[in-house]
């Protein structure tokens, strides 16, 4: 995202003025999945994000401000910190500042963040709570939200199966507050990920409305991991008959389904509950 | 909505070829809080969400079809079947349907329904799960998964604390998934909530982050209410105050809160799987 002499003026702002100047064309494209999957980059905007990004030690690439609109003393801050450490910065004007942003009341500061992934071969079930997995889910802000609870219960990551989702979506960082930052993500086939479930011995635990098992009558083995399909269709028929478990969560109302990010949220709590009464009463 | 002329063309079509016509701008300021209030109406949008209403025999007052984009076979059955039950409706043309509609692709048909609302001294602790009240929710899409999660897990309604919160707010009703139409609705400020809350005495049951109480861990009385409040500042102290319970739900990773529908959601799960344990096993 930065050119050698952007890099050579580290700690100074490159002045933007032109809404069609090449730096502004290339953040406008990360708003897009092309250009986040061409560069391997995302934004992240405000305050919060900028916080939460550096409290996890994330490299920022180029820090984007927009100095007659960032008045949060916090902000401001961070902002001399990170020009002090050498990082590039671009400095908009208010309006071009607009024109980029997506969010109600811009802070007036974003940031360009690499994208981080680990190679499926490198992941092991792991000794954290689960692996979630996911299968083409549709809405940003479910998979942003699936993010942060897997976070809050200690899970490992999320893994991606197909390329139909990207969690780098602006809309699914935001959701995330923050716990983009601290999950793992992988990528992978659906061929690759059930041969890694195979070889690793997982215990795949799908959900399905059709499944006769309660998810709360069932006690999940150690080395467990949720998979969960899109808001419409749900779990496609190969990953389905390739769960060990197929759980539903019982429902007694005139609603036919839950919130995709509610129903993750409610296996993870499940299986979070039963990891720490295993904790506390172990055999 | 309609005035006598339009009654007495009951099911017959109005045509409106204006974007400034008294019909559309009535149906547009039904997009806003102030419009919604001063009608005691709202709006509900596609073909799914009329085809809920319909299913809960929900009383259209007036029916809003864009002929030229309606193309779904159920949509058009459902036109078909109020319409010969005499419901009033307005025909649109493509260009005035989508300034008015906030789908990504609008499918021609949406319909004004009259809201429903209880007063607080008609409602008693319910025999159902349990009621949800809400203090100052701010995404309307969290809302609408409260609602549907209330009526997921068998819950009466939800109670709104204060005037911030509209559930027929249109990203409530599609987030709500159609439990908008099952779930019931009351308002009531504080004062009056507090006093219903004692007379009735109903065990009131709190979140918040600084709680000692792990959610997971405590029996819940049969009569009692959740209580959830805004997603940035939680529970007011006034309303904490007045919890019989004030539980936490645990998190173990780098995130500070939940999600305010997940959390609603695991709290409402928690509560039905009790019950659900309570009645497998009464004593």
């Amino acid at each position: 995202m930065t050119t050698q002499k952007e890099n050579d003026e580290a700690g100074q702002s490159v002045c933007i003025y032109s809404r069609n100047s090449v730096q502004v064309r290339r953040l406008r494209s990360l708003q897009t999945r092309s250009g986040r999957d061409a560069t391997g980059l995302y934004l992240i905007e405000g305050v919060r994000h900028l916080a939460e990004a550096m409290k996890h030690c994330v490299r920022i690439e180029t820090l984007v401000v927009a100095p007659k609109l960032l008045e949060n003393p916090l902000g401001k801050k961070l902002v001399r910190q990170l020009r002090i450490a050498g990082t590039p910065c671009y400095s908009l004007t208010p309006e071009i500042y607009h024109s980029l942003s997506q969010a109600e009341e811009p802070q007036g500061v974003a940031a360009v963040v690499r994208q981080r992934w680990e190679k499926l071969e490198h992941i092991r079930p792991s000794h954290k709570l689960c692996w979630t997995a996911v299968e083409a889910v549709q809405s940003a802000g479910n998979l942003g939200t699936m993010i942060r609870t897997s976070e809050a219960v200690g899970g490992a990551g999320v893994l991606l199966i197909g390329n139909a989702t990207d969690p780098y979506n602006p809309a699914t960082v935001r959701a995330s507050m923050g716990a983009i930052f601290a999950q793992r993500f992988v990528r992978a086939e659906v061929e690759a990920f059930l041969a890694w479930k195979q070889r690793h011995q997982v215990t795949l635990v799908g959900t399905s409305p059709s499944a006769t098992l309660d998810y709360h009558a069932v006690t999940y083995p150690k080395c467990s991991m949720l998979l969960m399909g899109s808001e419409k269709k749900g779990l496609s028929d190969v990953l389905q008959q390739a769960c060990d478990l197929l759980v539903k969560i019982p429902m007694v109302g005139q609603v036919d389904s839950l919130n995709l990010g509610v129903a993750t949220s409610v296996m993870l709590y499940e299986l979070f509950n039963q990891r720490r009464a295993s904790r506390a009463n172990p055999r």
